[in-house]
């Protein structure tokens, strides 16, 4: 800092010195900054990927007091814009944030094992459900697939449509658990019940699947009984802790995120119970590659309540209860992709949801879909598959060739 | 217990009564008992699997004193004799052991932790390598395969012979990690040699590979000379802390058993400087389901200063530096067949053994062998293969196909 700056200090100059600071802090991403003076100007030399538009002096405060906070609800409410690609915004802010690692690991990590340990009752389980998947079934229905599958898909190969990669995450579920004709298989957190149907009609098990939403529940019962699948599949809305069905398959896709690393331990002794001795089990999350807390602004506008834990957290469920873990693929370039595409389809919708949520929702999820597409791309975010058995079950297969060799559709 | 046992105790009911509280901590082994006075008898009203000789009241004592140690010496030194099958004996004590869970894990979690954080320097790592693996190399010539391969083998198909398990699980990891001709890699504890000169003679990349025994070291660079690949692999003794060559791939099989768990974040560091940003790694290690000290006999006897890790112990190697996991496998029913196949290879040449080394020692091997065969088929031990890279590596695999469909080997 020189005496000039200090002594000829304008309103001008503080606002760039806050700018400096926060691009600074944000591991100074290629971007530029435009204030509500029409002032343009980048802090890199390279050149900027998008333009971020501060509209007013408010907003850069509320960005300076509660980085990621203030900035998705400025972003919602217009007060700030971004003026070029989102999606490469995104990336460039997630990918600077990244670089710039502080290395810390084991003070979270003891912050996290306390919050395993206390195993708290989480009373807001349902709400924080009921906040992101009782919007409407209409809205999920404008931009993900025809089966509605809300989850990371499976891209094989990578050039396939998002439907048919959803058709593949199904198949490679299945396939992982192995799924003979007559078995029982409880899902926990089923969505619209494109899984539980799914299993049932070519796989000929018989599924019971658990939801805590009322607008997925209803939906799934009616599609099921479209397809005549009702006498196989039953839907029960109610909390996995009330899970009391001896099966042969546990199966659980994105859900453990919503879980709570507190309960963790309770989801591992549901699984427990209910799994026969030579049962198997597939937990499918999102999760991180070192533990850290959600994005505040994640907590406090999409997901209350939720978690997405490391694998040393992860453990949590398995550990306890001496499960023997066989298998575990991490499918993050397969997320990145996932919430690209509904990305796209969401911006093709982007008016229709304008008219019935109002512009804010859409800037609040288009932040969210680009954010976490970023977060799948840079390694902030990873998407774990863990395949499981009770301890000492010596009836697991021997190798994976049939995950991959075999075709274990019934029909 | 009633009055009359107590008013009439003689010295034979003082010793059933020891017995009978050993069984029931032990879990109550399907095993019949007999003592040094010939009397003999058993607890469960199952059949036994074999007898246990007490031959004398010391041997009694030491078992009770301490189970695991008392137990080991006791049956090296023959005041203790096992009568029937003995790897049949050793898989129904484990089993027995493993059925009598108390679901502790947080404690020894917290245990655990501490340690990891704490991270003193091993200045006995050579003196523990040098304690097990500088025994001979004519001592493993004996009864391992043809290439020295001193870890779990890869039985595909399950009928497999050990040299082809051996061979398989080598072409295992060299598919995992992708190699290409002309690629650096790195290996960290390196045996005999076996895995670095099949890369190098079978996937053309260079080798660079470590080692703290002398006799291993020597052997191996003796056999790279012999089938000419010593310009292509260079064996170094010294401590894997002190690697430091950018390498395309870096891989550890069975050495971070050894490497304690204090250690584990030093190990990760090493790999972070080591490892290109597009790099793949992989470590293949003994575990457990949850965090437990090794047996004491095993530590004593065996490997002394070794710690066989849960996966949440494992990631303390990973989430400090931030890695990606991107696949986990559990090699453990692959284990427990390896350990089987050596100790009846063992069994062959016992005699030869003995002549070596004494008849305490063929009896302690055989009761490792045994034991880690046990431990292996119960899941009290696991075998997990982690593959990871640098964090944000986008050059990962999409999908695993390519573990199992490619034929990768060059020539």
């Amino acid at each position: 800092m020189n005496i000039e700056t200090i002594h000829g200090l304008e309103e001008f100059d503080i606002d760039r010195r806050i700018i400096r600071w926060i691009m600074k802090r944000a591991g100074n991403p290629r971007i530029s900054i435009r204030l509500w003076n029409g002032d343009h100007f980048w802090v890199t030399e390279e050149r900027p990927v998008a333009c971020m538009e501060f509209r007013s002096r408010r907003a850069l405060l509320d960005v300076v007091l509660s980085p990621s906070v203030g900035f998705g609800e400025c972003y919602s409410n217009e007060l700030i814009e971004i003026h070029g690609d989102f999606l490469a915004f995104v990336n460039e802010i997630t990918a600077a944030a990244t670089r710039k690692v502080n290395g810390q690991y084991y003070g979270p990590k003891v912050g996290s094992m306390l919050c395993a340990m206390l195993g708290t009752s989480l009373a807001r389980s349902w709400q924080n459900v009921h906040h992101h998947y009782d919007l409407g079934n209409e809205f999920y229905k404008l931009w993900l697939d025809e089966r509605m599958v809300y989850t990371c898909a499976y891209f094989d190969p990578p050039s396939a449509s998002l439907a048919e990669a959803q058709l593949a995450k199904l198949d490679h579920v299945c396939r992982k658990l192995s799924l003979r004709p007559g078995q029982k298989v409880i899902e926990a957190g089923c969505g619209w019940g494109a899984l539980a149907m799914h299993m049932a009609e070519h796989y000929g098990v018989e599924v019971i699947a658990y939801n805590n939403s009322d607008e997925q529940v209803n939906f799934a019962k009616e599609t099921a009984a479209v397809r005549k699948l009702d006498g196989r599949v039953t839907f029960i809305k109610d909390d996995y802790r009330n899970i009391n069905e001896r099966c042969d398959a546990f199966v659980s896709v994105g859900m453990l995120e919503h879980v709570g690393l507190a309960d963790f331990k309770t989801m591992g002794a549901v699984i427990k119970r209910n799994l026969k001795p030579d049962g198997i089990g597939l937990i499918h999350s999102i999760g991180r590659s070192h533990p850290k807390k959600a994005d505040p602004w994640i907590r406090k506008h999409i997901f209350p309540g939720g978690h997405m834990p490391s694998l040393s957290e992860m453990m949590s469920v398995f550990e306890p209860h001496r499960f023997s873990i066989i298998d575990i693929e991490n499918l993050r370039p397969h997320y990145a992709q996932t919430c690209e595409m509904w990305l796209k389809n969401f911006e093709t919708v982007a008016d229709e949801v304008s008219n019935l949520y109002g512009e804010d929702f859409v800037r609040m999820w288009r932040l969210y879909l680009a954010g976490s597409a970023a977060g799948f791309r840079s390694g902030t975010l990873q998407l774990y598959q863990v395949l499981f058995t009770q301890h000492g079950n010596n009836k697991a297969p021997w190798t994976r060739k049939y995950q991959y060799l075999s075709e274990p559709r019934i029909h």
